[in-house]
């Protein structure tokens, strides 16, 4: 199909398109006349691909880049590739941390450990999961590792479910997909569960009391 | 406390002291000589909440702003405060949605109706959902509402626990604060366990696979 084809069956504009395919996130079409490209279902996939992690997951640019290149390089094995997609999910560690912030990193080393966790040691999710103690610390909600356990056990028990849907017969590249699209995207979702069951329970406990 | 005092116990510059004050987000503080102010420890509490808020949160200054406002709104009654504190963290919609996005908001009622959840048919959460179920329908990955089933589960047995902890007979401006600082910080937790709990369920499953 032609590049304005594509714009109609993605549902991203033309000069979208464009920027795109100058970053390198999406693959150039197969040329067939001096400026004119023919492009197929993939690069549709793949804009939709691209237009999920940005809207849904918030990503920029830069970190789909980072995403896209781990789906697409064949020599990750399989059990490292989670780490690798996480690791280009961010967030990424800036300056150094404050003082609380090494304190409590080391808490979350301690809590993953006393779990059993076999994580990377720079997996992005411990330094986000130390700000969140911080954060508590800071406002004076102690914040001691143990109010994450019911948390963690949850995740662990979701997590462990997650991963049986993933079909280990399926295509490399469709398993790679589907992790990724899978962290996004059910990530927003259960976000947004927890805020509605949220709504109704303290509806439910405060309009009683 | 002088504002160079405020600013090494908050963490936070002076320069974006006086932008917070500015822009009202944080009270002034007592005039005690021309261009002289005293501030307390409310100022310095209250300094904290918005770093959290937009660092752990990832809040826009005007967000923030929507929030204080409900945690301050004394009229608020409390069963309506979690509804409120939730549409002030948004997302807030913006354009007309999609006809796929009008079709996966109807889905999502349904299954809050049938769930038995008592939530505001303008609650930003159902939005956010309904955009999840479509990015799985764009890529292909079926996302009929009942994938959301077992996330619905658990986000309702997490939401009736957390609720719980939020004391009754505390102030309602701590409530309120407990309610929001809660939702922001243990979100960003959840997800970042939820992403150690996979990397390490991923590295068990694909290892020995």
């Amino acid at each position: 199909m032609r590049i304005s084809e594509l714009s109609r069956v993605s549902g991203v504009s033309i000069a979208t398109i464009k920027y795109y395919l100058r970053a390198g996130v999406l693959g150039p079409g197969r040329h067939t006349a001096r400026n004119q490209a023919q492009y197929g279902d993939a690069h549709a996939h793949r804009l939709r691909l691209i237009r999920v992690l940005m809207d849904v997951g918030g990503l920029s640019l830069a970190a789909v880049s980072d995403v896209l290149d781990a789906i697409d390089d064949n020599r990750l094995p399989l059990h490292r590739l989670m780490g690798v997609a996480h690791h280009a999910l961010g967030p990424h560690a800036t300056a150094a941390p404050a003082p609380d912030v090494t304190e409590a990193q080391s808490d979350v080393g301690e809590l993953i450990e006393r779990l059993g966790w076999k994580v990377s040691a720079r997996a992005p999710a411990r330094g986000a999961l130390a700000e969140a103690l911080v954060a508590l610390r800071r406002l004076g909600y102690g914040g001691g590792v143990e109010v994450l356990a019911p948390y963690a056990e949850l995740a662990g028990e979701l997590a462990g479910r997650e991963l049986t849907t993933v079909a280990t017969g399926a295509g490399r590249h469709e398993v790679v997909e589907h992790v990724v699209v899978g962290t996004v995207v059910f990530e927003a979702a259960f976000v947004a569960l927890r805020r509605l069951a949220q709504e109704h329970h303290s509806a439910v406990r405060f309009a009683g009391g």
